[in-house]
């Protein structure tokens, strides 16, 4: 597949905005045009990087402008990236949710365009071996970015959400991607019980992560294509999504907690399905 | 070792709150009396389930409150814990950082007693296989609490964290930690190398994660008693650190990123020392 078209989720809510009103009432609040406000070193920098992905605006602290020029010389001779402001802190401060990490960074982007299912299943058809995420109702963008993350170190060829019950891309996800949203299609699928049938048929295996599966990921030793399944923490995987999986399998847990957050389960199904 | 001397890191500030001030100004801040606010289902059930964790005050909405009746009846029958109060869920807001999750339940508790390094590394020496995760300079406490949690699940022994560049035992730590500071250690050492020094004499080898480990993990075959070291995200360990750790490993990765979340890869490695 072209890596050009499988990046991203669909443009978010019809009023084109994905962050919360600036927090100062001082400032109006800036339209963003319907893109959103990427901030952080790690996440704005991979997106610089990327050339699918449309950059509008990029603001920077002097200090953070210094630590720019040189790499940022280098991609705007590759591609079209506008011209960094340099700006006080505070205004970016006021772009961004309450609290957010930005270290003096922060770029206006347009969403990246989303691949579809049938891609992602042509993809995989045409691999001996693949690992897809499906991530069933997990709510929280932390989580998420940070299995975005973990998918994109250990391989992965997409992660795949509902389109309702799933964050749109915000700052937030993007952050903690750590850069992964511009390396790995993060997908919306409107059926998550029809894209595994789809994912099925193109051959891949669902493996569901459940706490009572009858075997640990290991013992199961699955190979080939693969679907990770992972439900929503405390409440596991839903009934259907649940029949749908072709085994159920568990991760080895020695101590007094009955779960891993939803993200560190991914990373360990991933690094054994990567053994 | 007497798991009751065991938990938790020593009292906070000196002023003895560990929250923000509330966000509304029609309301005074609550003195805490040096104690803090813990939130969410799993935090406050693990701490009310605990005989060591003194709590004063407990807050539940309605809803929160039926919820509750029967496991509380339980507890309290074993051990003296307050009469819930029943209060709208704006109140239960006010006394939390802004847009903390909660679930209609609120705990106004002690910190715990801090353990000491000589206690975990006493307690390691009479194992013959031991686990205890190090994390130097980890700054944010959503991933210190993860690690607890995973440290809990994969069966350690405990967590250090230097006593500075460390969160404070607070309601963001103790909700990502998901009942974990309840069950596992969080102990606080003044110097880092230190510890490591003291864990090496109790027959402790030392492994630190670094991206640039001449082998993975899973390569170094490692058993027995282990320290497992992870350091900043980016910066990764320390020199000083670096130099004391027995093994140099690293995880391996086959995609495009260059690192993994610290509480991923605190997970993965505590799996692949569980193995």
């Amino acid at each position: 597949m072209s890596r050009s078209k499988h990046r991203g989720p669909p443009r978010g809510r019809p009023d084109g905005t994905t962050n919360p009103p600036p927090r100062t009432s001082g400032r109006p609040h800036q339209p963003t045009g319907g893109g959103y406000w990427l901030a952080g070193t790690h996440a704005v920098m991979a997106a610089l990087a990327n050339p699918e992905r449309k950059v509008r605006r990029l603001l920077a602290t002097a200090e953070a402008a210094r630590a720019l020029a040189e790499p940022y010389a280098k991609l705007r001779a590759d591609h079209a990236l506008p011209q960094p402001e340099t700006v006080e802190r505070v205004e970016i401060d006021r772009l961004l949710p309450a609290g957010a990490v930005h270290q003096g960074l922060a770029a206006l982007v347009d969403p990246l365009e989303s691949a579809t299912i049938d891609e992602i299943a042509r993809a995989g058809a045409a691999r001996e071996s693949a690992i897809i995420v499906m991530l069933d109702q997990v709510t929280d963008p932390h989580n998420v970015g940070a299995c975005l993350r973990s998918a994109a170190a250990f391989g992965a060829l997409a992660v795949l959400v509902p389109d309702r019950h799933a964050p749109e891309e915000t700052a937030a996800l993007a952050k903690a991607a750590s850069g992964a949203l511009e390396r790995l299609p993060l997908v919306r699928v409107t059926n998550v019980v029809r894209a595994l049938e789809e994912l099925k048929e193109a051959g891949f295996w669902i493996a569901g992560l459940a706490a009572d599966g009858p075997r640990t990921l290991a013992e199961a030793k699955l190979s080939g294509r693969i679907v990770l399944v992972l439900g929503a923490e405390g409440e596991g995987l839903r009934r259907l999504t649940r029949e749908h999986c072709d085994h159920l399998v568990r991760l080895p847990m020695t101590g007094a907690m009955e779960s891993l957050n939803v993200s560190n389960a991914a990373a360990v199904a991933l690094y054994e399905l990567a053994r």
